[in-house]
């Protein structure tokens, strides 16, 4: 068994009943999954028996009668991950929270507090909300703008990460001898003033082993890429086919690196969700099945959700997919723009694209070997640091950890045991060093005052 | 062994390092307690060994660097208690939470889903919270001043409450065969338009085995009072001595009978902290010994604290406590009032005030034997419904649990196992109807449409 220096990242996406129209009625999902904190606790001790990297909750503020099954009633990801913290001790906890209808100070604190409650596990996958009824959700008319929505990401992010540091590392004396709890020259206020928010902190908590919560995004559009390009240490990619994630892995790396970063420090994972058998035409069965199962009505109402819950049962199925002006273009923009883009290039009737875009990920449908080769590819031709696995049926999924990772293990692109217990260390992401520690080193002048404020 | 009919209900007040400014130098409690999840999973297990009916978790969202230790620094409740959960299963879990600087959906979804997480276990208490220094973490130049704040507490219950009912409780069908997930009528929005809030639902999550978690409440002055009539279901009242206790107590059931609600539906617990030892007179000793140890200018700070920390260090200290016009009636101001009214009626220098509010409580001192006969005392002379015991060294608190309960229980007066296990089980709260349920089967009129309106 070789060791290839560069490892592949895993993921496993938890939802429930799963985020398509039908997939709850598979027999192994009880119906009632997706409010079951049990069916999470099982799911991810399933994924970190595996090694993976992280589990991965998404989440949204709005539900019509027609959303899918998942939405319509799930657990919140911080309070689902928070429980799921204590059934599991090394596999990383990542929740989608939006920046458009949240306080960043109440943010920050439940972040950190799931971050020290697991040891330094915790993640945060930075959503704007692509859903414009979720406005009446929190007193707007009106959704806010997709540019404006960005602006204030941006500026929450910073916030965010600016009151993590409101304690430096050695910030607690503790020390009952003196009656020395806190050095207050070690708390910092933030006195943000911005755009959107102004606050003045500190955070009342402390920082965690890994030192902040690691920041997933899953931008697509123009404003969403430059928001990854400076926060984001994980992405959670929606794209499906090998010359799209290979042009995105770059663009992002490439931004990546024009914003100062470290591309490295950037972990691409598109989502996908592998069809496993035996033999390659037994899983290319499984896929037509589950295709002919689809519901036509329901793979419409899935097409619209991205273009603000459309109605596409008003055109007529088979002809060329309609013309939608800038329809979702303040919705989730990226999607939308994808799925016009794919249908214009590839002429799609609507009755195709609704097929092609309700079961995407083509490309993990086989035997274990052709799964695990066509992972091996992606990662090694530079279009994935990885995968984020959706995860419905257990059987489906132990088909995948048990099958397919021992072929990764053994080319040596997979770790067989956890080198560290905090997602930072999982993904090969440093520890930020507290800004105001920092500024302390960097004032330093002489070696001793240096060493002193390293506190050596 | 005889039993009352009515029983006392026990809470545990759980502060990691304590929110007094000394408690942390109890030999016991560990200089990192308020952030170790461990300790309260361990001290939640401890009050559910002894049956208690909850734990009960503080909060507020505003530090300074002179703040008590457990302020500064600890977990934010609902991940708390959402990672208490798991390691408890019968225990109420009661999270302390403001209005004044959250969105009524986020908070709707999140206790939801504790109380789903818990199988029926959530609490809320609701504050307004009564530091100023708060709004500047909230973007606002000034606090929400006080009637504002209790106007807007109110409407932002009454729109949780109403998100809570968005599924009637035979919502969800999940028939696999019919592939019917959801029966679309028992969905409902809300299209609350208010002062604060305008928020159209529905809630993207069920209701639990409870209904909905149960309402806390804490508030003294007459807003907070008139809240409490109108929703509160437990109180953790501010009372320091048996006559406050009692007028408090009538005067809450009173106004909650005028309210129409049933004032049984309403349980008061004061907060104490009991000192327990072999004998009165060694008990007495080790209290006197605690009030040497206070630190005058902590207990100063403290003093503050309900004044929008306003500097107490300026006044002489032997001299009648000074006249603060106004001071504190934007904050806490049940809590300042009190603190003056006190303060002018017992004749106090600033000195005697200090001592007098850092280490209230003194019935509570003494032997088993003691402690038991005031509880019994306090309850069966309707001062009380049962007490919120502050949980400081697990040492002391079992004390309690292992010395003062059996007493209790040979009277009759606590449970020697549970009945139940939701907290509104444990309180002797019904589970409230669904709304709309109700709605329907109100408008039913013929029989056999009541009986298909209630489901049978
Ligand atoms: C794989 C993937 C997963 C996503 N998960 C969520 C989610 O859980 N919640 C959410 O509001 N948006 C989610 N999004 C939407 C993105 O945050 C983003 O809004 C969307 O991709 C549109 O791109 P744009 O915002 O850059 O226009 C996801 C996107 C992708 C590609
Ligand atoms: C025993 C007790 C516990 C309280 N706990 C909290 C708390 O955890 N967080 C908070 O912001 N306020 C807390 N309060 C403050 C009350 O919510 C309320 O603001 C305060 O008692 C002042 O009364 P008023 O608001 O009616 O003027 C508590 C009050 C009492 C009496």
């Amino acid at each position: 068994m070789s060791t290839s220096p560069r490892q592949l990242k895993f993921g496993a996406i938890l939802t429930g009943v799963g985020t398509a129209q039908n997939e709850w009625l598979h027999p192994e999902i009880p119906g009632d999954a997706s409010i079951d904190i049990d069916w999470y606790r099982q799911q991810a001790q399933q994924a970190e028996a595996a090694k993976f990297d992280l589990i991965f909750i998404v989440d949204s503020p709005y539900i019509t009668p027609d959303s899918a099954p998942h939405y319509l009633n799930r657990l919140e990801p911080l309070t689902l991950l928070s429980a799921v913290a204590g059934a599991t001790s090394k596999i990383g906890l990542v929740a989608t929270l939006t920046t458009s209808y949240t306080e960043p100070f109440n943010v920050a604190r439940q972040f950190a507090s799931l971050d020290l409650i697991s040891g330094g596990r915790a993640g945060w996958n930075v959503v704007t909300t692509g859903l414009e009824g979720a406005a009446g959700n929190f007193g707007r008319e009106q959704h806010i703008d997709h540019t404006e929505r960005y602006r204030r990401a941006g500026e929450h992010l910073q916030v965010v990460q600016g009151l993590w540091d409101s304690y430096e590392d050695d910030a607690f004396v503790r020390d009952k001898q003196s009656g020395v709890f806190l050095d207050p020259q070690r708390q910092h206020r933030l006195d943000h003033q911005g755009e959107f928010f102004s606050v003045t902190g500190p955070l009342n908590i402390a920082r965690s082993p890994q030192g902040q919560p690691v920041i997933f995004q899953a931008g697509i559009s123009e404003s969403g890429r430059n928001l990854a390009a400076n926060f984001a240490e994980g992405i959670f990619a929606g794209v499906d086919n090998f010359e799209d994630a290979r042009a995105y892995y770059q663009d992002i790396k490439q931004r990546t690196a024009a914003a100062g970063r470290n591309p490295d420090h950037v972990t691409i994972l598109p989502g996908i969700a592998p069809i496993i058998a035996d033999t390659d035409e037994q899983a290319q069965a499984i896929d037509r099945e589950r295709h002919g199962e689809l519901d036509l009505h329901k793979a419409l109402v899935q097409l619209g959700r991205p273009f603000n819950y459309h109605d596409f049962s008003q055109y007529p199925l088979d002809e060329p997919f309609p013309d939608l002006g800038d329809l979702g273009s303040n919705g989730y923009r990226g999607h939308a723009e994808h799925i016009k883009h794919v249908a214009r290039e590839q002429g799609l009737t609507l009755r195709q694209a609704a097929w092609r875009f309700a079961a995407p990920f083509s490309n993990f449908v086989g035997s274990p070997k052709t799964v695990a080769d066509e992972i091996e590819r992606w990662f090694v031709e530079g279009a994935v640091d990885g995968f984020n696995i959706r995860v419905g049926a257990p059987g489906e999924f132990a088909r995948f950890t048990n099958e397919v990772l021992p072929l990764l293990r053994e080319r040596g692109l997979f770790r067989s045991e956890y080198s560290h217990s905090t997602l930072r260390g999982h993904l090969g992401l440093p520890v930020p060093v507290n800004r105001h520690s920092a500024a302390r080193v960097a004032q330093a002048v002489t070696v001793g005052e240096h060493l002193q404020a390293v506190g050596a």
